[in-house]
């Protein structure tokens, strides 16, 4: 099934970039979106326009579903239960893994070959080299629509557990939040002596770049377990290292709210005589008892 | 003043490299430690071990500090305010902004010439290429210094404001330990569902390494103010992202807590009618009132 017929329900940044990639890789395309004036370019280019979703749907082989949240996605295909029956559906909306796992039951629930997707892109990724997609739940789904979904970009399948995809882009999108919000504090300190934030942008850019070859070390101690600090810095010294960025920082008039939780959870360990483990051990704190 | 005569206080870790570092490069070392069996092996690799810090001292011309903390170098330092008139002293120890204000005034009501340092890089970088150090205060100090200190590895002059090499030196471990942070929260959400921690080391060493230019577009962001989201993702979008991020964490057991400073900021944003303004803005709540 190389020649699929693909819909796409959903026109905004990301459903218009997947629709034009689909037309530009030779699939035939139905369009629709909640706002009908956005799928004229897309007839204009080629798509076949869709009045409603059930149209989009009964013409498609597969479905993508490139919405705006889990509540929109169910508002419009709950109703279409009987419509995607026989065909692919991937739901590409950015969900949590709780939200997928349940639009996946609803889906066996009726019969349905449904696969949660998530893309680890922008817009303008979608097609290149750099643009990546994950995807879980069931696998027959994926092996049915991979040609369509290698079109977008690398294409992983993570496993039957439908909030597998979702899982790991939140996680990846925490480890981008911290990154990003670390450069903020960093820049707010450094803009109180006049430095621009363009110039701590590059410093930081650098440094933390020197710095990510550490997590495969931080990785491999944690599988290892025991967080012997040995190869490592211990939690009383990270105490008191951030104790001193968190001085530092209000010594300069800057909130130093953002490390507080680490704080919290190295004075949890130090407060139970973990204080000469390695202070990764921090990610045993993390579980909520 | 190639071939000076540099003490050396303190043969902890970075001390003995420093020491180390400067006899491979042809300097005459003479070095003190307050446990004093740390001297041996430096005094049988060529260097002079002195029985106190003032016989160090007064053997030298450049000093280097390489004691644990502050409180650790002021306790040594004051009561040879004489002995180190007329050299160049230097402080490698990590402190906060304050402190190396502190120590700068101390040595300029002394008429002493006194430069702080940063080092950003661990021991065994000293002396390599990657090797890195921030200098800050008296320019004379740092000029009579230099051919010294370029042999520990880069030598960058950040200001006459002796604050100046801490401050950024905190700055970049703040980013830094927001970075690691991040990746334990990522590694703790995937552990739930028996992925291990090096997978996800491996996975977001990828995905932020490909994120770090966005640090150029965010600096200039900035710098040019008015948190215009066209080019960005504006404050509702992100709280409605971060909120998501808590709730997966939550959904898998995993406390959120390292997330919330930022959702905090993000909901004053809100709060106070920025909701529509770049969610970079948040770099505005961080300066206390
Ligand atoms: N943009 C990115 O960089 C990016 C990256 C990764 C993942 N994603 C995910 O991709 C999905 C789409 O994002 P986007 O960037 O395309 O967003 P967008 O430009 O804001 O477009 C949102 C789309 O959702 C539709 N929509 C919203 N509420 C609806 C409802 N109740 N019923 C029907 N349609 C509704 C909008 O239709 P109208 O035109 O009628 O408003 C529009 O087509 C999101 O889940 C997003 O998280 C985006
Ligand atoms: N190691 C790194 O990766 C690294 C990186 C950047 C910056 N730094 C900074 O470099 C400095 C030294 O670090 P390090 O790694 O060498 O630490 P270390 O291995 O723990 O050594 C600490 C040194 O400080 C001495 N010391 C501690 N308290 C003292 C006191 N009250 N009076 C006199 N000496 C005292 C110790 O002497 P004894 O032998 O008598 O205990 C020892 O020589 C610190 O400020 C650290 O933050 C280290």
């Amino acid at each position: 099934m190389t020649n699929q017929t693909v819909a796409v329900l959903g026109l905004g940044a990301m459903g218009s970039a997947v629709a034009a990639r689909l037309r530009d890789t030779g699939h035939a395309t139905v369009v629709w979106n909640r706002t009908a004036a956005r799928t004229a370019p897309h007839a204009q280019a080629g798509s076949t326009a869709a009045a409603t979703a059930a149209e989009a749907v009964t013409a498609a082989d597969t479905v993508l579903v490139v919405l705006f949240d889990h509540a929109s996605v169910r508002e419009h295909l709950d109703p279409l239960a009987s419509e995607l029956k026989g065909r692919t559906v991937v739901n590409l909306t950015t969900t949590t893994p709780e939200q997928a796992r349940s639009t996946a039951a609803w889906a066996a629930e009726h019969g349905l070959t449904y696969l949660d997707g998530a893309i680890m892109a922008t817009p303008d990724m979608i097609g290149t080299p750099v643009s990546r997609l994950l995807y879980s739940g069931n696998r027959d789904a994926y092996d049915r629509a991979r040609a369509v979904l290698e079109t977008l970009g690398a294409a992983d399948y993570e496993g039957e557990d439908a909030g597998l995809a979702s899982l790991k882009d939140m996680a990846l999108l925490t480890a981008m939040y911290q990154l990003f919000s670390g450069f903020l504090q960093a820049a707010a300190m450094m803009r109180t002596v006049g430095v621009p934030a363009a110039d701590t942008a590059g410093e930081v850019r650098g440094w933390l770049g020197a710095l990510l070859p550490h997590l495969d070390h931080f990785g491999a101690e944690i599988d290892r377990g025991g967080f012997d600090p040995a190869r490592g810095q211990d939690v009383e010294f990270t105490r008191a290292a951030i104790g001193s960025l968190i001085a530092a920082a209000r010594g300069q008039g800057i909130s130093a709210g953002l490390l507080e939780p680490l704080m919290r959870h190295l004075d949890e360990l130090a407060a139970t005589g973990r204080g000469g483990a390695d202070w990764i051990s921090v990610i045993d704190q993390l579980p909520i008892e």
